[in-house]
Order: structure tokens, then sequence, then C-alpha cells
């Protein structure tokens, strides 16, 4: 056929999805946007921080010449060496600019990271549930997604990976704050996981990356920690993005970092030469020019935090089994039923929320709270009301 | 070992290449950068239009809420609606949004498009001497290139288009004007191109993309007309971007647009999916925004025509053969002896050029007259000297 058998079953598999979006499009259009609560995407609601379109402006007043062109593929050298200074102090590690490369979202840097690192059928291990993409990016480039359970509170469960590795493992892949649970993998956990891949690297003389997937690092509540995954292993790569803490998943900006002391150093070459020649290139340059100018600037939490509360509550009080969340913006109850039924039957009570099976975690669904108050508060008396139907 | 065995030697085969580019800064920090005359990068010298920074301005000061947000994976509608309107222009036939998807690029476009119609092993012809990085971009979705030679002024070769055609054929890519001859493929190539294809489709049910990488549209001389590929051939798409005609490189801004009447209607959902899988995700927010204003507009030309003609004049007049470029901003004259060994003798005398065998033309040399009129008028009295030594 005209298109490549692969794609074609990836486009039969996510109509699903498909059809609950045009569902809440039709519920929508039906009922009016505003008796609608949508909690199905994790797009941010609020705006970027206040220092945004003023350094943009400043930015654009510059008569620097050809600050539109090209730059080196890993990106400008006042980006990288900003971005390693704030990565530096949040891992714990001399990370400097020659360890980053500039890219187009955390989504571009992992398929930098596996184009640099996977060879045919090598595996990556993953705690599920887990982004529904990361499915994808491994596929892109070869491997295959090795899915293992974490914890009944979704923290990370050492053993069960230990229990994956097999001579083909070529990664761990962990995000933390999680998307879909929230969870925040303990700083035990983190240091339990690099002591395994360290032992299980000079056991075989293979080395087995950690990938920390972490664009909801400074998206925290109740004062939490997110531990230094660098800290805890050499062979380390952190993938980022600012789509989340400066509102900007549009412009498509992010970055990865590599650990100063990893032994191979053929690595930071490989992964600047996946980022040409995947197609990213370079990561959108002015945007690279405003980040260096907004490290340690993050959206006001409090929307977010007070959303979950009013949210998690309600959860709570109809009856719903759910971990209060630690960072990110989502939540994920338990449901009574098939997680896809139940998310059609909320959709039907105008609650349009995501079904765990697309998270590789089935008997849940998601609720992003990256929403308005409205729309929180809204939702409460429904998610009342289907709590007495299951839970009396 | 720890990167990929296909990475490796990637790294292995473009290590001549660096070496090079360090050869040139080796140079240019002995020298000093206004001694050295440096053809070697395409990179655009002329700053974007005029327009270009107001209008970004504009868009800043709109107050419209989550502009910075995801969009739809195929882009903002206006963005479409606005390139399609142009599209239509250019090519002859009804292009709208709905066959538009904003890109990061034109090798962004490419590798969406390989990602959606690739199988393993199918093959891509390529007319030669062509741009290196489509070896990389087909290989990456589990595509052979197929080159084939084209007449010896650069134009189209249908004959051998024809004879490279096999039952893995499923595109055939074609870049005109052409990076690195400077050729515009004449419209009775491209109208025999369309022919073949038809004809080979008919016959064998399978359909062969024509795939047109179009970023050198608008950068034309001397009144010289690319033809429209669409009025060609009902299976095309184009790939293009705005990183030469609005000097953008490095914002990675582009589009992709799917022919209105092709018959399989899924190829428009997997070019989406493709986009969304391999972590683009959506063209860079602000940008779409900008492009969006500025159809139509192109930087003023007069410049690169200027560096054309003074290095033209001088290579003719230095004894190479070399075909007069119609568009793009490169010059390809056939070297005297191994184009690599000339590329060093060149360096040497303080001019940088790319060899050939970087784009599957041996036997030549790229020179890239992207540069300023000083780079160009200061090299002349080295390419004469040259000349002297190998045509008397």
């Amino acid at each position: 056929m005209p298109i490549s058998v692969k794609m074609d079953s990836f486009l039969e598999r996510s109509s699903w999805i498909r059809r609950m979006f045009e569902e809440g499009a039709r519920l929508k259009a039906e009922h009016g946007a505003d008796k609608v609560f949508d909690f199905s995407l994790g797009n941010p609601n609020l705006e970027p921080p206040a220092e945004f379109v003023p350094i943009l402006k400043e930015l654009l007043d510059e008569p620097t010449a050809g600050t539109h062109g090209y730059m080196a593929n890993a990106g400008y050298p006042e980006a990288r060496a900003a971005v390693a200074a704030q990565t530096a102090l949040e891992q714990g590690v001399a990370v400097t600019g020659a360890e980053v490369v500039m890219t187009a979202g955390a989504g571009a840097a992992l398929n930098v990271i596996f184009k640099a690192i996977l060879d045919p059928d090598d595996e990556v291990v993953v705690p599920r549930p887990y982004f529904v993409e990361y499915g994808f990016y491994v596929d892109n480039h070869g491997g295959t997604l090795v899915p293992v359970d974490t914890t009944p509170e979704f923290d990370l469960d050492v053993d069960r990976v230990e229990a994956a590795i097999t001579p083909k493992t070529r990664a761990i892949l962990i995000n933390s704050p999680n998307n879909p649970t929230g969870r925040i993998y303990s700083a035990e956990s983190i240091q339990a996981l690099g002591k395994l891949l360290e032992h299980k690297w000079l056991e075989s003389g293979r080395v087995i990356f950690l990938i920390s997937d972490e664009p909801y690092r400074h998206i925290v509540y109740d004062r939490a920690v997110v531990a230094p995954v660098m800290s805890a292993y050499v062979n380390t790569i952190v993938a980022t993005s600012y789509s989340k803490d400066l509102s900007l998943s549009g412009e498509r900006i992010g970055y990865l970092a590599v650990h100063p002391e990893i032994p191979d150093k053929r690595l930071m070459p490989a992964l600047v030469t996946a980022n040409r020649i995947l197609g990213f290139v370079n990561a959108p340059a002015l945007m690279q020019r405003a980040v260096t100018r907004l490290q340690g600037v993050v959206v006001d939490l409090t929307p977010y935090r007070e959303n979950r509360d009013i949210l998690y509550d309600a959860l709570v009080q109809a009856g719903f089994t759910v971990p209060k969340p630690e960072g990110a913006f989502y939540l994920f109850p338990r449901t009574p039923i098939d997680d896809v039924e139940f998310a059609r039957e909320m959709a039907a009570s105008l609650v349009l929320v995501v079904p765990g099976s697309g998270f590789a975690g089935p008997g849940h669904v998601r609720l992003a709270y990256c929403c308005s108050r409205q729309t929180a508060e809204g939702a409460v008396p429904i998610l009342l009301e289907i709590g007495k139907k299951y839970y009396g």
C-alpha cells in the first residue's frame, strides 16, 4: 500500500483515541464548551511567565547578524552554558555546556538519544504506566520497549527492573514526576536503580544507559524534591523541555544533558549527529536565546496546586482510590470498571478523561488538571455523582 | 558498543568533512577570518526581510491565550490555509489547508514523508549530485537510496530514472533549484517524469510518489521559472522551508503539501501522525504565525545574483567547466584533479569549498555564495591563480 504497513497499523490502533477526541469535540459543539469539563490534554493552560515576552522583544531589538540562521547543531554556546549551569545545580554534578545539546523539546531529545544508542532489537526498559509516545520513540529507531510494573503507589520497583534486564537491554527510561500518575520516584529507588545499573555494567561490560525524561522536574507541590539522577549513576542522560515549566509546549524547545564523566566520549558527537540527521538540525534559534535568559524561572504553580487539591479531594470523597500527585499535573484514579468503558461513561456525563490503557495502565483514567479553576470546580458534582453510583 | 554500530560508522565516515571544517577554523584563527574565503556552508548571510521583526513584535503584542502552547500536530489552520493559497498559485492545482502540514523545516518534512510511506527496503530514486542528508533521511526509516545520473548539464535524465525503477521503488526525490548544482530541472523533464510515474503506476498498480524538495523555489535568477510538479503528476508531495527565502534557517519552519487529488486518503493522517511520533510534534508556534503573514515575501536576491556573477565569471575566466546557476546559491565546477585533493589545495590557498564527493558528485567542488560580496571578490584572484596552474 502507498503508506507503510507499520504506519497503517498505527492509524488503526490510534483510531479509538481519535474517536474519543472527536466525541469531545461533538459534546462541546452540542452542549457548549463551558458545559464540558475537559481533562484530556496535557496542554498547559497557563501563559508563559511575565518575563517571556519582554525578553523576546529585547532579543528582537538586538542588531546581531545571523541570529535567525543556522548555528552549530548542538545549539548556541551561550544557551548550552546557561542550561548546563542550571543542570549542574539540579543534578549535583559538574555539567558544562559541552555535555548539552539544545533540542526541539523533550520528544526530540528522546528520539535523538535512541537514534544514537540503539542497535536493532535493543531493549529499553520502562516502568508502567508511561507516556504513550515512548513506544513510538523506541520503535522509530529499531528498539523494543520492555514495560515493567511499578509499586501499587506507582513508585519505581527496582527488583522488577532487574528481572527485566537481558543481554539486549541498552537503557532504562524513567519519567519523574510521572505522566500519567503524578508520582515522584523516591530518592531511595533512584539510588537503588543507579547501583543496579552500575552492577550490571561491571558484571557484563555492557553499558545500560539511564535516560531520565524530566519535563515536570519543576512542576512539584508541597516542597517535594526530585532526586538527582546524575548523582546516582554515571551513564545517565537527562532529556527535558520548557513545555511545562515555561508553558512553551508549542515552541518546541528543550535540551538533553549527558553526565560529564560518561566513559564513552563518542556519545556526544553521536547525539549531535543524530540531532542533525533526524532532520531536527538544531533547536529553534530565537527560543534558544530566550531560555538562555530564563534559567530558574517557572510559571506560578498555585493554579495547578489548587486544581489538584479540588479534584483530589473530590475523587477521594467520591470513593476513588487515587494517590495524591506530588508533581506534574495529572491524577490517575483507579476505575470501578474497564477504563475505556468508564472514560466513555464519564464523557457521557461531560467529563473528558483518557483511559489508562493509553498509558499501559489499564484500570485507571488520567485527568490532566492543567485547566481553568472553573473546569476543575465544575466537574466536582459530576465526580461525586459517579462515585455515588459505584462506591455508594 | 554503547553507541549504535550504525551511528559509529556515520561518525567515522563524516570525520573527513569534520577535519575540513576544523581545518577551516584553524586557518581563520591563524590568518584572520577576513583573509579566509569561506564558501563551505549553505547558511544564508542575508538577514530576514524587513517585515519579519515588526510582524513578530505585533504577534507578541496580541493578547491571544495559548499562542505558545500546543496546537493540532498539522499546525494552525490559519498557517495551513495561507501556505495552501500560495502553494496553489505556484503549483497550479487547488491545494487547501487540509493538504498542508506545517513542519520544522524541509528536513523535518522529508523525514515525516519517509516515515509515512517507506516499508523496509523500499527504494527512493534520487538524481545525483544530491544533498548529502537525503541518504540519512531515507535510511532513518529503513529505505534505500538509489542514485541515478543526471545529464552533463545536471538536468533530470528521465530515461535513467526509468531504468532505476524496480518493484521496490516507492518514491522519486527531486530538488530543483538544486543543491549543489544550482540547476533548475527543465519543464520538459518534469513533464516527462510525471508521465513516466503515471505510466509505471497504471502498469503495476504500485504508487511511486514524486517528492519535490523545494527550499530554493524562490531563489532564482534571470526570471527563471521552476516548473510546478503538482501539475505534472497526482501522487506528488512538496517539501520546503523558509530557511532560504526568508533567511530563517535557524528557526526551523517549513511545510509539506500533498496534491489535493492524491488517491490514498490515508496519506494525510499518516503524515500528521508521523510528525507527532517522530518527536517534531508540531512546527514552532510563533514562527508558524509569522510565516502566515509573510506569504510571497522573499529576501532581496540582488546580493546573491551579484556574487554568482562575480564567481561564475572568475571560474570561467580561470578555465573551469561550470554550468551557470539558474537558482539556489551554489556553483559546482568540475575539478582538474580528485575533488577531495583539490578542496584541500584550495583550503591551503585560503578558499574553503566542499568536495563534490560529499554530494555523490565526485570530480567537482561546491562553492556556496550566500556570503558577503567581499568574500566573493576576495576569492577572485586566488581562483584565477589556481586556474593558471591547471588550465594555463
